[in-house]
Formats: C-alpha cells, sequence, structure tokens
C-alpha cells in the first residue's frame, strides 16, 4: 500500500526537492517530543530562488503566492526527512509563521500568504488547516520575497 | 459557581466578541497536547479595524496600546472558543508574540505591545505573566497597527 | 563534579550577566513541560546596549553579528535561571527567531544571525543545532539593531 500523502502529492504534480542542506549551524528541523519545529524556508528552486524583491513592488502578487506555496513546498521536503520518509506520520500542521517582504504601504499580506495555506491544506486536508501569523518585513535573506517557517505534529 | 475568569472579564468591563471567522484555509486556533496556538489576531472590533496605520505616525502611542490591548480581546475571544467555552481552563499564557507597524525611526514597541500585556496579567492575574516577543514591522495585513498572536496552555 | 556547561562558558571567556528583570508584566521565560520558552533579548551589557541603529547603515555587519552574539548570552544568562541555575539541564536548543533591524535594501540577515547560531552550538555542541527563522525589520525596541527570542528543551 502506497502512501496517502505521497498520492496527494503525485495528484498535485508536485516533485518535492532535495531538501537544502544548512549552509550554518543550524539545522533544518528539530523535533521535541511530537513536536517538528522546522526552519523558515526561502522560495528556492533547483538551487536559485524562484523571485527575488518586494512583493507588490518587484514581484506581483501572483508571483508572491507562487513563492508561498513554494517555500511551503520546501518545507514539505524537510518535515518528510523529519519524519523519516513518511509523510503520512505528520498528523497536523500546527502553524506557519510567514514573512512578506513589502513596502510599507502594502496590505495584502493575507493573499500572498495563502500561496502556501491553500497547498497546506491541499496536501494534508482537514489536518492542514494551521493557524498563522502573517506580518510584513522590510528584507528577507538574499532578498527573497517570502519567508514561511513551520511546526508540525508527528504521529 | 460562576466562572472565575469570566467574572474577571465582566469586573474590567470586557465583552468578548463573537470569534472572527476565518476567511482563507487557515484556523483561528490549533490544539496540541496541552497547548493552544492561536493565530494573530488584528485589532477588529464590530467588524472593523479599531485604528489603521503606523504608530507614531498615523496612530498615537495610545491608540497603538488600545489597538494592542483590543488584539488581546481578540485572542481571549479565540481562546474561549478553544478551551470549549471554559476560560478558567486557560493554565498559562506562555508566549504572546507583538508586531507593531512602525517607521524606522520608532523605538516604544514595548509600551505599545504592554496594551496586551497588562490585559493578559489583569485577567489571569500570574498565570498571565508570559515570554513575549515585540519587534517592528513595516506593514500589516489590512494596514493594521498591530497583530498579536499567542500560545497557551490549557488544562 | 562540575558542571560541564559552565565549564565549556569559561573555556570560551563567557561570564553571564545577571538575567535582566522585566520592566513590564511579562516574564523572561515561561516553563511548560519539557518546554522553556524564553522572552526576545536584546545586545544589552552592563546596562546599555552594544549597539544602536540599523545593521548595514548605522552598524557594520561585524558589529550586528556581535549583538546577535550578545542576545544569545542573554538567552543563556536567563536560561540558566529557567533551569534552575544548572546550564547541564539543557536537552536541546530548539528553536532561535532572530530579528535584524536593516533597511529594505539589506540582504545579509543569516551572517549576522550566525553570531547567535555559532554560539549556540559553541556552548551545546550538537545539542546547539537549533530550527531558527531570520528576518529583516525596520525598527526594535530601543533602537537595538537585533533581536533574538528562544525555544529550549529542559532534561
Amino acid at each position: 500500500m502506497g502512501s496517502r500523502i505521497e498520492s496527494r502529492l503525485a495528484e498535485l504534480g508536485i516533485v518535492l526537492p532535495e531538501p537544502a542542506v544548512p549552509v550554518a549551524n543550524y539545522v533544518p528541523y528539530v523535533i521535541e517530543g511530537s513536536l517538528a519545529v522546522l526552519s523558515g524556508q526561502l522560495p528556492f528552486q533547483d538551487g536559485k530562488l524562484l523571485f527575488s524583491g518586494k512583493v507588490g513592488a518587484d514581484v506581483t502578487m501572483e508571483h508572491g503566492q507562487e513563492a508561498a506555496r513554494r517555500c511551503f513546498v520546501n518545507l514539505l521536503a524537510q518535515l518528510r526527512r523529519a519524519a523519516g520518509g513518511d509523510l503520512d506520520r505528520v498528523r497536523r500542521v500546527i502553524r506557519l509563521g510567514g514573512f512578506i517582504a513589502a513596502a510599507p504601504s502594502f496590505t495584502h499580506h493575507a493573499s500572498v500568504m495563502n500561496g502556501a495555506s491553500d497547498l497546506a491544506v491541499a496536501v494534508f486536508g482537514e489536518a492542514g488547516r494551521h493557524a498563522r501569523v502573517t506580518v510584513g518585513v522590510p528584507s528577507l535573506p538574499l532578498d527573497a520575497p517570502v519567508e514561511v517557517e513551520g511546526m508540525f505534529a508527528l504521529a
């Protein structure tokens, strides 16, 4: 019997990348009890950022959402490793923290972050519905437009 | 015997609103073990933001504090639902995350956030004393001046 | 037999300060089960900020890293108290949240935050390797250049 979540990823046409290797003294995830705490992910794809700059200025809303979605794909890649290769062990998406690089006049943070939240629910169903916090920031590492961190419960 | 915390809210003249319904694929709270993780709340009252704009510019310090207090009222409304209607089950306010929309020159974030922290202690007493992080941000969803998220322990 | 971590601090030439007393209705840490959740720390030393202003503008990269390192020293001081005086009880650094005050054009947040992350590993070894989120912010309390919060597991 195949994995339920892997089948769902295939249906959605999502291929998880090799999880990025940390380039500093931190790690992509820490497991504590049933909690998996994941580091903030940037919208990397094939080794480079999908987009860079500020959402609403250099980066359109649509691309901002795509960037948020990509951050969640990268969280999934790390999460699979955290779960010993078995995403069916993910019991719940607990919390996503979304940081949107944007000007002071920007107000559509929630729509951008939906790129991540919608994918969480598409992949995990009801277990994908999470608490979240979404805020603007002036700048992110490497001029990324979006960064998303996550906390998950493992079975 | 009435609820201890509901009595305290009445003494403080606080009427909790109907908890806001999420407008996207996230939820107001997730319960994991004894932890209740709540989504970031904006200073909504009667369906609209109490204030909008940046604290120290469009919004005075006093109004910023009032906005932070209101965010905590909205956290309480969600928390009551998370606790099955019984706020007496709240064992501890663990952590509040405060995001203050402000200019680069702003330095009084802590005072603004005290609007939320003071109410936490007014409502829960010693159990309301929490860890917190308070930072400035350039912008928040819908041009809100303050957003506050929370983590709580339930009995 | 002396403390392993205290010996390590001595080797590193680090003297932990008296933990700062909170000046508002929040506390430096909350313990919930095996989790110690610590409030955001600023780079205070001997009662004043090591540096103030924005990293990459008023504050050099090197001083930004030093500020991040100092934030972690201050987390350690609080953590020692949280652990009843015994840092050997710290089982894991779970998560650090790093906020770097910087202009929209800044991109080197990760390097700045390494000041904290490198010290975590220098002090705790493998147990110091943590999940982290690092973002830019326009401003921090008291014009601090860096603020770092932490979550730790205690034995």
